[in-house]
């Protein structure tokens, strides 16, 4: 009986301590915001309100991405940029909204030139959201990127984001400057 | 006695006529806006707030001009894009943000390539404010031209605005299309 229940004691405070491991883990492992062996999380969602974030500064993509767009910010980030303030706080959202790169046919007819391009069909929206716990696997940021269908990339697809983007440490992994 | 009084009763009507002829001219010429001989007015202060004006659209114009820029709008120019409405109503105020045309070293380098271009220093900010009585000589719609330097056009060369604009006059003299 006494060999029998030491025995018990024994299997009961293995199963406690194994249990306590393995909360312990699992609790590191959701700060981390993924499992190891997950991808990194990413933007599947579009965030409310994108269209009336103010202007940041726009930019041309010539060659392949032959593309003309608008940085957009919410509040978070503008106030950001305004005030110089790197890191980026959490909370801070920068899109970028994407369209083909086109010649204004009516433009160009008043000109007498082929002289003005603008805002074709849209192409897609990238976004950078910055929650520096959920998406600490890259940086702070997480990436999105919607067709213009608003669909999410896949997994696959959003894993080039974060090794480009870190390239521009320097200023919290985002490229574009705010145009005064 | 009575042909002096008949003649002062005389000076005194012509009198009342004419200062009531006056009267009825210089109110159509207040309500027109502007006295014949006097040059249109156009915008001579910068609106309030307008870098926080939401995006409309952005633009390249190549050639001569080489600028990159954005064009934002009031609440009432995106209330009334987003609602299909013209003309413009009264309050609209649409702003043309332009920056020289540059190419992005930071970004080159990390494409490899000079693909990247962006605002570089800010050449000018153009205006059109919406105010059917007081621009009623340009269409209802007054124009600015403000240099870098913030200071604003001469009315001489105000003068090119209108005619120009005026060639899209099924759009309301506004050239600008709101990107999706």
């Amino acid at each position: 009986m006494r060999a029998g229940r030491r025995n018990c004691m024994k299997h009961l405070t293995f199963f406690l301590v194994a249990t306590f491991l393995v909360a312990v883990v699992a609790l590191i492992v959701a700060a981390r915001g993924h499992a190891d062996d997950e991808p990194a999380p990413f933007v599947t969602e579009m965030p409310h309100g994108y269209r009336d974030f103010r202007w940041i500064s726009s930019a041309h993509e010539a060659g392949k991405l032959n593309s003309l767009g608008a940085l957009p910010g919410n509040d978070v980030a503008i106030k950001a940029y305004r005030e110089g303030k790197l890191p980026f706080p959490d909370g801070t959202i920068l899109a970028a909204l994407h369209y083909r790169y086109v010649p204004s046919d009516e433009n160009n007819k008043i000109f007498g030139q082929v002289q003005s391009f603008v805002p074709g069909a849209p192409t897609n929206i990238q976004l950078m959201v910055k929650d520096s716990r959920k998406y600490a696997a890259t940086g702070g940021w997480g990436f999105g990127n919607f067709g213009a269908d608003g669909k999410p990339g896949d997994a696959a697809s959003m894993k080039t984001c974060f090794p480009c983007h870190e390239k521009a440490k320097a200023t919290d992994l985002v490229f574009t400057r705010y145009a005064p």
